[in-house]
């Protein structure tokens, strides 16, 4: 349909979150994978979609069903758990998809930290896991507080460095909010992500001053020379940024012997057959050891209620972490999961080659 | 001395560790601390002097050596251990000093992590403990991985705020490397540490861009009209150091019920009487409960060498954390630690009050 008929632009597309965990878990498991990891995977996407993380939600099913047909993911991985202390246990992944060994040592760590207090998993020859929020979720909903810590392949210059070194390596941190959806904080440790860099060339425009630097490390604001991702802090206070990607490091890799962010084979090539070898690093806190739940709902309510009522700049309102994603959550609950034009037809082509019903709109 | 005198400056005054330990030390048992309590926060500034963290070295002593004697901290804490689970202990700090509650608490975390593979300490009627990088240097000597999270009153915009809230909320991470000086990060969740402005005040330079905020919230680059921090990330990218300084606080206050920045008596009054109940929290970690010490050994290794060879800006080098710190330690250690003439003036001062013996220089 052009302009020139007079026709409207067609409508969004929008999915609903049970239609878009289904298709992902039937692609999934059309391209080969067992069915509880793909069931993983598909909770992971779906979640983070719902939340407003595009970047780690639905869109990453097509590079999924890919990496389980090119051999690089495992499609029947055994998970296993060896506990080496009374609070510790090493997950090994079998090079499988890596939501699915993340839940599974999310959950390790929360009967772990249930029986003494704190405690944590470290995940060995994982791959991918998708939004790191989405497993400190979990604790949180079951009332506990916990960290997830991952590198990832090199895209981020060290601080006065010039060519990539670090990955994105994102933290996250989760803490249940009785009565109410979870604190949530999921940050990347480079000033923005790769794939802002992207939508802004795809759109035509410059990127903000002090975020991404050319292929000499050079700053640019242009998204198409852009080669490099400049750590949170920029030039001059990249310290920081590249500080805490180094923290990630080494919990998700020396901490587990994987392979660091220099050494990791690139998620996107060019080799697709090789298992990368991705640690993750879990910690969960029962904070009942701490303070008694009336204490600790209290403490959380009065600093979450002080902090949004903080003056705002004009036009804005403080939030806590978490709550533009509630927001977005409860918008896409009601309304569906927005699936642009580029990806619905990824996903229909798709859909053809696994031979599958393709995804449907919301009724 | 004047200029006109032909008279060179005045050489710079420096004394040694041991000295300024001592002085330390002496003072604040003039002062009216108990002993031990006044040796463990001669360590904790002694160490930050030399590495050159002059911000928590050994110019708060004027502080501590204050508030010792207006009555804000007990000088002479009874410190409680409360084991509450196999992982965890809740230590109270009967509002002595935060860093022999502080070293007291890593203690303690360390003797559980060695049973369990991971502890957690939070520490209760606490106060300002120093440089946070103190605690976990010490499990680092001692061959753990280690977390210190603290919070502090506001001085810190939240992201889209106009009114400061966060404190500095520092977040430290230490990790052993056989053979050397551990791996030691330690960084404020604002972008600069509010001594740096009014350092560059009494210099009568500017400030960065985007570091700090007038009285309105608006940006400044003027020292004397800055009126609080922007969090790591500025303007733009803020809710990331802000959504940090928000870790640091559900740790270091709702987890151990302690107030949140907001409700946090001031560091520097008005109120100098009451104790001002400051939380810390704490976790170690064995990493021998992942990975055998020689593949650790062998991953730190690695890791930081691939970092320290990264190529570099021009000028510049790519140094891993903690490597400037033991640069300058090393030169402290052999020749002494600078104290600037005010602050010399002021340890005169208060070696007058309390009838000791003035700090010597280096001999």
């Amino acid at each position: 349909m052009t302009a020139a008929s007079g026709a409207a632009p067609a409508a969004e597309f929008r999915a609903s979150g049970a239609a878009v965990r289904g298709f992902i878990e039937t692609a999934l498991s059309a391209a080969g994978s067992e069915a509880t990891q793909a069931a993983s995977v598909a909770d992971a996407l779906t979640q983070a979609s719902l939340r407003g993380v595009d970047s780690h939600g639905c869109r990453l099913l097509v590079h999924y069903a890919k990496v389980v047909r090119t051999g690089r993911i495992n499609p029947s991985p055994a998970l296993g758990a060896k506990l080496t202390g009374p609070s510790t246990v090493i997950v090994d992944g079998d090079n499988g998809f890596g939501h699915h060994a993340s839940f599974f040592a999310i959950d390790e760590a929360m009967r772990l930290a249930r029986e003494t207090g704190i405690a944590a998993a470290a995940v060995v020859n994982s791959s991918h896991f998708g939004a790191a929020g989405c497993y400190p979720m979990r604790a949180a909903a079951a009332g506990l507080v916990s960290f997830a810590f991952c590198n990832s392949d090199s895209f981020v210059l060290p601080h006065d460095g010039v060519a990539p070194f670090h990955g994105t390596n994102p933290l996250s941190f989760a803490a249940p909010v009785t009565g109410n959806r979870p604190y949530l904080f999921d940050m990347a440790t480079s000033m923005v992500p790769w794939n802002r860099v992207q939508d802004m060339a795809a759109k035509g425009l410059k990127l903000p001053a002090d975020v991404a630097v050319d292929a000499t490390g050079k700053p640019t604001v242009e998204p198409l020379e852009s080669a490099a991702l400049l750590p949170l802090g920029g030039l001059a206070f990249g310290h920081k940024g590249a500080g805490l990607a180094s923290v990630m490091e080494i919990l998700s890799a020396v901490m587990t012997g994987m392979p660091h962010c220099a050494d990791l084979l690139g998620m996107v090539g060019p080799d697709w057959t090789t298992p990368r070898r991705l640690g993750h690093f879990f910690i969960v806190i029962d904070p009942e050891r701490f303070v008694p739940r009336a204490l600790y709902d209290a403490g959380m309510a009065a600093y979450l209620a002080n902090l949004r009522a903080s003056p705002a700049r004009d036009g804005k309102s403080v939030m806590a972490p978490g709550d533009r994603e509630w927001k977005v959550e409860a918008e896409r609950s009601a309304n569906g999961i927005p699936v642009a034009p580029a990806l619905k037809e990824a996903f229909d082509t798709l859909a053809g080659e696994l031979s599958i019903a393709p995804l449907p709109p919301v009724a």
